[in-house]
């Protein structure tokens, strides 16, 4: 499949980048970065700038990209330009090109403003605002056939395989985890107009995006 | 009428708030200045805090508030919090609440994203994106009964008592003008669900209303 990942250079991203070429998927990662992120011969990169306006971004998606991935973020420096309004540019130009399949990258409790009153929650509120916007539009203004997968704290640590999903607390993440959970999400059926949070639990990863 | 508006101590809210009570509405209006901002009988005022989540802003509106008016902004210094989240809270608070008439002071082509490329815009684009997902939320996520007003540039001049409404291009608005505007939408059948942008021109605001 030919995949965009919109964030490629990202800790999420570049392991998710390396899963889908290691899954023989033809992918396109975005960076701002001019150095080649990825050796492989089904990688290849573009420079795709998410403050331009709709109808550049648009332009520079290729016709048959057959699913993008979200996995960007200003890590809070442009949080209204960048993970707000620039993911939803992004949501609007797959629509209108007809790229139905889109999976967002998002965080715990983004649509669930009702836990945001957690300490944890309370001091990244603006960053929850953003995404909360975005998956919002994606969920009930888009078109879309759209995944969001809603991680808790990221953490650098070795992949365990296992995750549990939609718990009523939020957890940690391992990176590798959540790579593995958004590359599986990718053709499953059953993740199709799903939103759901994860965290690393007691499931493997396949069987618990089987019975989302 | 009993009418809450938020944004009360503002450049337009306070003019707006003259204009209501002229009118005998009784007015409540939000400010988080201590002292009392106008003294007639039939008005009355609140420290609503646009922070709060909605249910404590919800607390805040009396049962038997029949419109508000949003005429609030944090003057770009907390987009995320206040023109947007604090937005949107006042408009799921009011849905909640039974209080189907919501009126917006939004700006010129918050919706139309294509005319976002003029430097003036360009140079205002964090407040355009804040107002536009606020707007958006407004019109396609509520049951409201709204009504947008998208002014240009607010000038303090003295009011003309004429506009012109849905110009092609952005102009400037007196902000008695304005003001004066956002009273005659409160009533006005042609108004219900509409969105319309305004600038000083050469229609009486009453007839341009009218005729939207």
């Amino acid at each position: 499949m030919k995949i965009l990942v919109i964030g490629a250079s990202g800790r999420v991203g570049s392991d998710l980048v390396e899963k889908l070429l290691a899954d023989n998927h033809q992918v396109i990662g975005t960076t701002r970065q001019d150095k080649k992120l990825f050796d492989a011969d089904n990688y290849s990169q573009l420079d795709l700038d998410l403050l331009a306006d709709k109808e550049a971004i648009q332009n520079q998606m290729d016709n048959d990209i057959e699913a993008i991935y979200f996995v960007a973020g200003s890590g809070n420096k442009n949080l209204l330009e960048v993970d707000l309004h620039g993911a939803v540019k992004t949501m609007e130009a797959a629509q209108d090109k007809g790229i139905q399949r889109y999976i967002m990258l998002s965080t715990v409790f983004s649509l669930d403003t009702k836990k945001w009153q957690s300490s944890a929650i309370a001091n990244l509120k603006e960053y929850y605002i953003a995404k909360h916007y975005a998956d919002q539009w994606l969920v009930n203004d888009s078109t879309l056939n759209y995944t969001i997968v809603q991680a808790g704290a990221l953490k650098e640590r070795a992949g365990t395989g296992k995750i549990t999903v939609n718990s009523s607390d939020a957890g940690e993440n391992t990176i590798p985890d959540v790579a593995a959970t958004l590359a599986a999400v990718l053709s499953a059926n059953s993740a199709s107009k799903k939103v759901f949070s994860m965290q690393n639990g007691d499931t493997l990863i396949k069987e618990a995006i089987a019975n989302l």
